[in-house]
């Protein structure tokens, strides 16, 4: 089991920034395309958990597309054999309240459709005002 | 890409119930075992984000072994391949202010020295009291 291989790490390396962009625009399709298309695809967010493509894609869809911005202030990619990667980060977004610290962590598989996110955790910690 | 191949998703469903039993009964050596010994290992606690297999041992011996008794309300284990696995649970804990919602989700790796915990999230959702 060859960790951190140059070459998947690398790939792993250029699908997160697209990620994060689309998240932050709210960019639906490609969040939802991004995603492992399958009733086994597991999305747990700072407020709620969905199973599978559909609440996944659904959850998207409604949410309000304002307040997404954040800053990455540390940012961890790990990769295992050829087709497998752990990515996590740590993210900071300005509130009303104060400075919210949240925590994001995605499991990539790279299938056969390409690689995916199979699995993600969104969860913030109480605020320090 | 095989998901879920039998011999693998039964490896797995029989790791679980060790992590579990051994977390309630704060059995550290036993969860320091099952954790990826490696810089690289991440542990995104309830309250702390801790990087690498001594940030989270450290935390393990520190913490108080009282009130780590848990009901799983839903658990999902998925594998790809034969060497890696997602499991991802949630959570609830009886507190004097209500019940605490908590989920779980850990990155497993088969790695030269057996199945490992790579990445872990735990986080739990605002109290309803």
């Amino acid at each position: 089991m060859i960790v951190n291989d140059p070459e998947t790490l690398a790939e792993l390396q250029a699908l997160y920034p697209e990620y994060e962009r689309a998240l932050v625009e709210n960019d639906v399709p490609t969040l939802t395309r991004m995603f492992w298309a399958s009733p086994l695809a597991i999305r747990l967010g700072a407020g709620e958990n969905l199973y599978g493509v559909d609440e996944i894609e659904a959850f998207r869809r409604s949410r309000p597309a304002v307040n997404l911005a954040r800053r990455i202030v540390r940012l961890e990619i790990v990769s295992f054999g050829k087709d497998y990667g752990s990515i996590t980060l740590e993210f900071e977004r300005d509130t009303p309240a104060g400075i919210v610290r949240g925590r994001q962590s995605q499991v990539w598989v790279r299938l056969e459709e390409g690689w995916r996110i199979v699995s993600a955790h969104v969860s913030v910690l109480p605020i320090k005002p």
